[in-house]
């Protein structure tokens, strides 16, 4: 049997099977540009159509200098009152969150406030399909935690400050980590949401 | 009978029977603030949950004077790659854009950039429910237009620089601007998209 160089021949679209070698963190992204390069790959083979809300901004000062564009001279940061992904997906709408924490055993709960949860609320109500990717960035793992998860944690524990791994492991799911897409989050909804569709 | 004065005890929420009194344009309301206005108030009635997204801004120097917070003290508007409303009815993903003119008998087509149609065509193909809100201000008309039918104006006349009202009104639907909500284009979304639902 001849030896081909593997590395070679895999398509670029075909999971690695060493997924340490290929985790976005190891490539130097952070975790926000691998859901974004995700987004761009799944639009792109026409699969989903998601994207990153822009931050929103207030403008406070605009000026027109002579023969340019316009110029914001003075603008501050709001806080967001939605979550910052939504899209669709087989007609459904999307809708999530992205956060990262260096924390090895909880995901802080100040990821989270208070208009989101709200929000995530109402998008389920609406049967949306919603929740968070959280990415322990030290222990290279991450896990797609259903929005009814999260709002029933913040409800019942809203004094606690984080929310335990094992509890996210218990109501949530392990993201495989690839390499392209780098966080295939849509295997899990096929799964969870539209029966293995 | 007692005369009661009518416009003391309707309810808020009741449409008027005088259309052309309450059309948010003789209230001082532009298009687009009457458009927030009725994703407001589908979202407090748990109708439907509908936002605009932030003006996309491109930040380039970002101050952070001492006991305040960051400062943006240069930023330059970015072009819209994606439409303006998105969100969830009934499970369905929406999306649209809202487009106002002062002419009487054409959409002028400019409103309409090429990274719009292309997202527009790829929610399509992702069985989203995808339109535009056309409003003739000095006609006081409002159409909605499904997506379809603007992009394939948009192909088919790629010269032309702007779409007759005609067009609009073989293709589209009259909405009966209201007072609450102003712009009921669930209304529509019911009956040519969930089949009366």
């Amino acid at each position: 049997m001849v030896n081909y160089p593997h590395h070679l021949i895999r398509k670029p679209d075909q999971p690695s099977s060493k997924s340490k070698s290929v985790n976005f963190a190891n490539r130097g992204m952070s975790f926000e540009t691998a859901i974004n390069a995700t987004n761009d790959y799944y639009l792109s083979r026409h699969l989903a159509v998601v994207h990153k809300k822009p931050t929103p901004i207030q403008i406070v000062k605009v000026d027109y200098p002579r023969r340019s564009r316009a110029k914001i001279v003075e603008a501050y940061f709001r806080q967001a009152s939605t979550t910052d992904y939504s899209g669709v997906y087989k007609g459904r709408y999307l809708d999530f969150e992205a956060k990262e924490t260096r924390q090895k055993s909880s995901m802080p709960m100040k990821n989270f406030h208070a208009h989101q949860i709200e929000h995530m609320e109402n998008v389920l109500e609406q049967n949306g399909i919603c929740f968070v990717l959280l990415h322990f960035s030290t222990l290279k793992e991450t896990y797609f935690l259903p929005a009814d998860a999260l709002v029933a944690f913040y409800q019942i524990d809203q004094g606690t400050k984080s929310m335990p791994l094992d509890y996210i492991k218990k109501n949530g799911y392990m993201v495989t980590n690839g390499r392209l897409p780098q966080v295939p989050y849509l295997d899990i909804i096929d799964k969870i949401f539209l029966g293995g569709d």
